[in-house]
């Protein structure tokens, strides 16, 4: 089973212009942060990283800045998901061809997919690459609730290797490890649910929140494998305010500010989305502060 | 007030070929059926319409279709909604342009929007074109559900004239009604809420069904027009197990199917969407024909 | 088949005195007031009458004094659920001895009971009395939701002949009138709803309002009968608002106040359930001269 | 801070004989099972001692017996909620006079009743007693949803010490933690949070597991206090399957069952509750062998 991942793997933001168009030099800076801060994977045009609000060209131009400038030194998630399955195609093979290590794949939805639809989606994907596959559920974001059944499913399309769920139940992720077997590769993409999640078994941790605290996130995944309990109860303790906050604020809006405020160059975004609020920008900083961070202290008013 | 709606306002598919392209000669028979049956609007590039399915030209090609084949026997209310606010000018425009009465916009989201970013996107869009705005709230496909207090200051905006609710939940247009006041402008997008809405006191009712029912739509509206709830109960009733069944079912894949039970072309769907099984077919026909229908023998197995 | 209620069936409060004792002459006048005011029904001991606070003692003195003041100028509908079957079926054979017209079982719950549990605590009920049970489906109240198969289960017992739905969903309504069929016996008890469900073809309407507003509560029931849904309509909406109200604060405390701002007794309340705000009662006295009632000046402040 | 439990607190059932009355023999036999087997406090009259279903006098029989027969080898908790104000501090006193450790109440509703209701309540009760309470939230079977802010303060009422948290989010302990802070004694009532619980910092697990499979409650807890991430792993997903299965069929028809698989009396049940079918009990024969207990050949068909 070819599974590439493990600990940490990191969200970059899609930076902006002034203009709103795509901003690939700060992009590339950002990347940069996550691979030296000692992050365990990269994962471009996520929901993080906006996929949804790009076109096809900047899915592109995106998906070859990160392999530039990652240059072998950890894998590569690129996400690819569009809401035909004809596009989501292209997007795999152009991120195959252009050297990801695997894809991610939620199933869009604007009509609520059938099981059967949305196997039938995966299975034409995977037939046509042959880099491995993290199915991904978030009904939050596409709108539809893979079962456990059907991940199950999914999980025996070859290469669909890795499942990563953001529902925020911890039990999905008994069942997950239960049902399929201690050897199923599940990663965790609700930040709130780390500890539960490490504590059920979890391979890793898909977050953006290594833009801000790269420290506390693989802190915690190092007390997980040292068996150290107490200490990974304390680390998480610490960074939960500023994972729920995220979360809350979304994760674009937020990671943005918070590399302002920690002096980073975080771009703008694209409309609809709006920049947070000078209080809640305030918040996030006083969440930053309590991590252990400095803020700049222009960013604060 | 611009409101330029009322009563059966009829979606149509966009059916596709054998390599799942538009087919825009079979579109146009549709909206020649639907125009003659008498309904009194006609509605393209809705969620029936997989508008998040199709490209930049599809779209365009569809609204200039429906434009030319309608000519101008009843008004068009075109969908242009897409993730970015760029996008959604960008079809509005083009919409106005080409000669639509108004257009339909709901607040596609990825990333949840707060009520002021989506306050911000209606303002954008309307703001560059002069034809009215319908306000489409449908949490289920959107991933967004607008609280009657964003819809109330969306009204606010001069050309967003209309509400269309989906929710599902009769109590939304008693607020409506009450709240806004009885002049407002709302039409029912929930095919099963079907006679709760016009008891509420609905406008009209945004529906695929004419596409394969037009006779009870339209005499659902006409009892209701001559104030006689006994006759729009018996004819609500007789059409409400399929107006069940092409929801639950999905609408494209549902009308589909219908339009060929009657002998029509309804074409291909485009991928991840799969047709309905013959089992689901059978049941489709069942219901079709206990409104009436005539089946045509060689659509059932 | 037994069907002894229509239109407007009136729930009286139970009221307490100082020491939170049953007050049962403030209960009398208060059932005098209901039929008085021409209310097609009685329902002594339901959600607005406070069951389940009350001892075994309190419920036989409530139907018993409901009885007798009512003296059979309209038919009684008597609450008898209990926790245990035991129970039930203790009281329900007293309000039949009593002499009530009829009774109202909802399937109280701890534990939540299967289907199975919910039949045969019906059947066991409706064995052991020979006067017709209306079964009541509110989660809300209940922790329990009754699906429509299963209230057509409980429609095949004889002596089960009515039923009251309170959900709040008007697709309910929908599916036991086309499921179960036309001669379906169904309330409604979502006050919020009665325009939706009068218009779906409920039979009648169960409900505290007319403790308040009898004459808004008896015209919507005439504008039905009267085929006429534009007055049917008006009148909804002029009531509507407090009929929100009293959903939303809880049916004994809003009646109790309600009574109060009328110049009548509502008695007092026993814990812990406690009495309306100043704030909340002003809002109701506003609420209720919408309505067209003369509220007593002492009662606002 | 007067916090009397930690570790494993077990939920002794309500057995009942023939002809559905309280069997106390077989009671205490039950109980004793659960001191000698070593579990840290015992809890009667919980739900899944069915307490709503029982009269005042059997819940003071059932205190007594249950106080006699552990005679202060581990503390108890005695539940005492009622739907009243008045009948609660009945028998919180009486638990008090008796003997009890602590009292645990639950907000029963059948009204939701606001925060203020709420407060007052846990008010009154505790200006009554000296011993202290552990408030406890439970909405599956208490209809109320006690939230965050108002469990804190709650937690304000001097003997008002712990709080049993039981919605199955996890994030509800994460909250309570660090909100209110690392002294708070929080304990964790979803049996399928087990894990999730300790790792969250729960001070204890409010089980009625204990009755079945005793070493891999008492396992579990151990591997928490010796700081041993992995053997707690090992030992929550050995007994994950037969947590679900009991809390989903409804712990005393669960408990019931497998003690008679066990060859211990479990009693009969109290209608409406109804044995578990056959085929379930066969799963559940087959649920605790996995967990490594023999089972009763006779018992299984």
């Amino acid at each position: 089973m070819n599974v590439p991942f493990n600990g940490i793997i990191a969200y970059p933001i899609t930076p902006f212009d002034e203009k709103e168009r795509v901003d690939i030099t700060v992009f590339k800076n950002q990347v940069e942060r996550l691979v030296t801060s000692g992050t365990h994977g990269i994962a471009p045009l996520g929901s993080t990283g906006v996929l949804p609000y790009l076109s096809d060209e900047e899915k592109e131009a995106v998906t070859e800045a990160t392999i530039k400038q990652v240059n072998k030194r950890v894998p590569i998630l690129v996400g690819v998901s569009c809401l035909t399955t004809e596009r989501t195609i292209y997007h795999a093979k152009f991120a195959e061809s252009a050297g990801a290590t695997a894809v991610m794949v939620i199933p869009m939805s604007y009509w609520k997919l059938t099981d059967e639809e949305i196997f039938s989606h995966y299975d034409a994907v995977a037939s046509k690459i042959t880099i491995p596959i993290m199915a991904y559920n978030n009904p939050a974001t596409a709108g539809i609730d893979m079962s456990p059944d059907l991940l199950r499913r999914l999980l025996e399309i070859p290469n669909v290797t890795m499942v990563k769920e953001s529902t925020g139940d911890v039990q999905r992720m008994h069942y997950l490890r239960k049902e399929i077997g201690e050897e199923v590769a599940f990663f965790n993409g609700a930040n709130p649910l780390a500890l539960a999640a490490f504590a059920a078994g979890a391979n890793g941790w898909c977050t953006a929140a290594p833009n801000l605290i790269p420290e506390l996130n693989l802190g915690l995944y190092a007390a997980i494998r040292d068996n150290d309990l107490v200490r990974a109860q304390g680390t998480f303790y610490k960074q939960l305010k500023l994972l729920k906050f995220i979360v809350e604020k979304g994760l674009p809006r937020s990671i943005k500010e918070g590399l302002n405020l920690l002096g980073e160059e975080g771009g703008q975004l694209r409309s609809p989305l709006k920049q947070l609020s000078q209080m809640e920008i305030n918040e996030l900083a006083i969440l930053m502060e309590e991590c252990g961070k400095d803020i700049q202290p222009t960013a604060m008013v």
